[in-house]
């Protein structure tokens, strides 16, 4: 396995990087990586002896590519990452990179709470085939995340990230907002492409899109949720916990959104809204994992202390699909 | 002035009616009243001893009432309704209905803390030429005002109130947020119309229209910084500040939606976001009624404790709408 | 009944007050009223049609006024004011203090949205009788509510009131916690006495006591739930809902603290957690009026939209009572 | 180094254990392990260039070593443990273990976001020479961590760990309380000893003091500001930032509380509020190590994203501490 020895000379080589000013990243000449479209959030599958099940994961990601997505994220929020070690984290975006055919984007979230950890992540996920890094706010000490602070943290990681960096801003698991005012900043470094934006806040979208129309900016909406008004607003794609189960669906609302079809995209939005909020806010990532097991993937269990759903909240989930008529 | 004599015979007349069960209501035959459209939250003019300006009032109706506008709100949040006597609110909305054009609905904001109370005040302003009422969420006993308390409070309204109810959920200001299971079940109240949403939470509007579509239930976007998208999730109008200050550019971006004008529509609605943003959370009434002032309406002081904006915060304020283009 | 006239005159006098600048306020030659002591929060009763019940407020107040109380504050939080009609308000005062002897100190709740409504309210109180008026801050546009706006309006209602002004903080129902610099400001007024304190910190309590301690400036703790720590951080009194219930127990633990027994004090006051927070988060008023029915009280319905407990929810209500010894 | 073989070892022993059901842990025969008293959370000093700089953390705790600590916390929040890799994190408390008196408690910060990497970091800490594990909640899915995920992940903490296990609740930093519900059925185990309850809700600890009498469990506040109101409602000492400047102070107010000289120890208490917010609260870990500096100590920088404090800052740092006689 490759993982440790490129992880351990990624710590060496940048410990000298990393004392180096901002600024040292040398844009290309063209414009910057095109991230639109619909991405699932590819969940992390585990044994029954909560090992990393690296065959279902592959098993679950040939299945996904037969849907007309752009890519995928592997280790979002679904992804279950601050459960991972490093060695897994870097494993999960290797096995990914080799099963997925090669006109899929993969993105890897990146993320960790330390600057530095951060880069060596993602320097470390360039190596094993990432071609974009998706990069969480660090959140432990939110009360000092100024903007400031977090215009620091994305300057550094994307001068030094060999691949595109996109933003993550996802409020409900950070409890901290990607500030609009450093978004707008942020947007004028070549290395940083987009945001992924959690929030659901779509004026926030629509304000973020207009203030970057000049950098080549791409927003991608955080959540099947609110897809549509999303692209109303000016977003360009989606990353989608409900695309793991509901992967035509949402591509179909994509295509209706992009064709200008705004009723039909409507409907079917309005039949995707209850899904998809048991399969994130209602029941997390249990409730994903289940669902994904009703639909033909492999869920499986969560690393503790994320735990099972009782059987009143599996008929609750269950309802919320057949409701809509997915089930 | 005939307004003190309805107020006690209202509630002289209303001490009975108020013990009846809930469910006397008589709904008519036909389909909700239709209120679709762009409404300004009209705000309350004081001259510079804190009185009500009628004058003023009427001045800024009559060059308002040039606009396409569906209707009008007064005394939403933005008409300093808790800062107003009894008399006072009734007295607004009579002064409206005088001045206005027959063919312009009058929504007329009638909520209180209690339950009495708000029933007395939406008989009121029925009997002074309301044609519907907005009726805010109780919130000082916010902790208590579970989906059952508040489904009993716009029920008992709705059931006396001789005109249409409009619910009205404005978190920012109530610190709650009407459920949607309690939103669902009063949409089925035959003089329960429609909603004014003023969270911004699109995907939650979404959710409303879809689960109240078979009740005739209409919802507005109680802002102009997502106008655009509650129009693409199914709102049918917005209740929006900003159009006190920008009407004939509020009723634009209407129009290209409603003719599925998305691009042009998504140009317009970026442009408006940071204005709205300025007169609504920014700055607040103070600052929509300075705006009002420079475009040719009479804003004037706020009663206190709301303060007059400081040079600085004008400066501000000034930019967010010279910077798109509009000063 | 007196009240209406003395209203209107009132209302009329005030207008040239309300126009002059703050600071005429003449402050007497000696120190601040002493309001240090135990105060019940008082209800109101209402009937079965859900009219004020004066009978039943005044033989509650004679009953408790058979505890070692220094006082009693009518319309706080828990005696529904916000419910109440002006006339309504001005009534419960003046019956109070007639019922009332003349040692005990009767403190009332005049706070309403504007300043000039406040100032009104305020005067009219003390011309029923009202010993001190007890504040709350401003709320439904707590997003405009800086320490400016609230020094502005606690000043101008200091300065117009006949009688010692109390601030009230009580963030659980108003969204909104007057800053602790305001706090500090408004101490050196001769006519602000002290504060309510409902947040339940102990560290801003101690802040609080810290730096207006050459002001003369009282805190009571707002609720029993910290009276204990509130004492041992320098609070001089407390504003007790569960008084209404146990006065004989929060009378016992104010001279344990006083007298320094801090062993039976910290004993005492373990036992009273549970039960005061049944009758204030948990349960809210209806808990407490359910409350003063089993403890011999008249209790009696709130008007809405507060609603009753139900039957599982009184058996948790008692539960928390019985377990820890006083039923 | 030891730290790695111990950590691999570790790592590989724990697999069949963690699949264990809970409940394996052998009680002692005696009572729980007494961690009453003060400790500083001992800050993580780095080099400039970001380097742990184990030399400046012996030095800073021989120093504190002279006051009258119970013991010290290395890796709480202040010790920047999310910036710290597993090695750091063990070889941190290794080398506190081996400059610290055989007299003083080692507490060492464990937690992790999953139960596994928990139970493999609490392990190596107790083989490294810590006397007792703190273990934070864990937080990123904080909508999912139910009592019972809660209750579930401490337990098997508490199973595995060959040393005493203190819960530590910290929500400015995590967004999440752990419930009173589930602290009360942790302290029924007999290898959880106690709490480090940051919150600063003094009601809360007064409410668990009262509910684990029966469980020899013991409650440390988890700052200066409250220590005092701790100690009035049964806690046992505090875990407090502003000991690791004001050290002599916090101890002499410990000896007030504890001899009950109560009037003394709240003046003390008093003038350490405004410079415990000052270090914690306000400007967080970077005003810590900037007092350190003022104070004798080594503070130097932080890890980013973590900012240094501005000019400006600085000065309003210094201020709380001047104005309080500190400097």
């Amino acid at each position: 396995m490759l993982v440790p020895r490129v992880w351990s000379s990624v710590r060496q080589g940048l410990s000298g990087a990393l004392s180096r000013t901002a600024g040292s990243w040398a844009p290309g000449e063209g414009r910057k990586m095109d991230i639109s479209g619909v991405y699932p959030p590819v969940t992390t599958p585990f044994t029954a002896t909560a090992e990393v099940d690296y065959g279902k994961l592959e098993e679950n990601l040939h299945k996904l590519a037969t849907f007309p997505f752009r890519g995928f994220l592997v280790q979002g929020s679904n992804g279950e990452f601050p459960f991972l070690t490093s060695s897994e984290r870097l494993e999960v975006v290797s096995r990914a990179r080799q099963v997925l055919p090669k006109d899929k984007l993969l993105l890897a979230g990146s993320g960790c709470e330390s600057t530095q950890a951060t880069v060596e992540m993602t320097v470390s996920m360039a190596q094993v085939g990432a071609d974009a890094a998706v990069v969480v706010t660090p959140c432990y000490y939110r009360g000092r995340m100024s903007s400031a602070a977090l215009i620091h943290h994305y300057t550094k990681v994307a001068d030094l990230s060999p691949i595109p960096v996109v933003l993550y801003s996802v409020p409900v698991n950070t409890g901290l907002d990607l500030p609009v005012d450093a978004v707008v900043t942020l947007s004028q470094h070549p290395n940083i492409v987009g945001i992924k934006d959690s929030g659901g806040d779509v004026t926030r979208i629509g304000l973020i899109v207009h203030k970057t129309q000049r950098q080549d900016f791409q927003v991608l909406a955080g959540s099947a949720g609110f897809l549509l008004a999303g692209y109303a607003v000016g977003a360009v794609g989606g990353v989608c916990a409900l695309a793991n189960v509901l992967g035509a669906q949402v591509c179909q609302l994509e295509r209706l959104c992009l064709t200008g079809q705004w009723e039909d995209a409507q409907k079917l939005q309005h039949r995707l809204i209850e899904p998809n909020t048991a399969v994130t806010q209602r029941f997390g990532i249990p409730g994903l994992k289940k669902t994904m097991d009703w639909f033909g993937y492999y869920g499986g269990p969560c690393r503790a202390p994320l735990q099972e759903l009782s059987p009143a909240q599996e008929e609750m989930l269950r309802l919320d699909f057949t409701s809509n008529g997915w089930l």
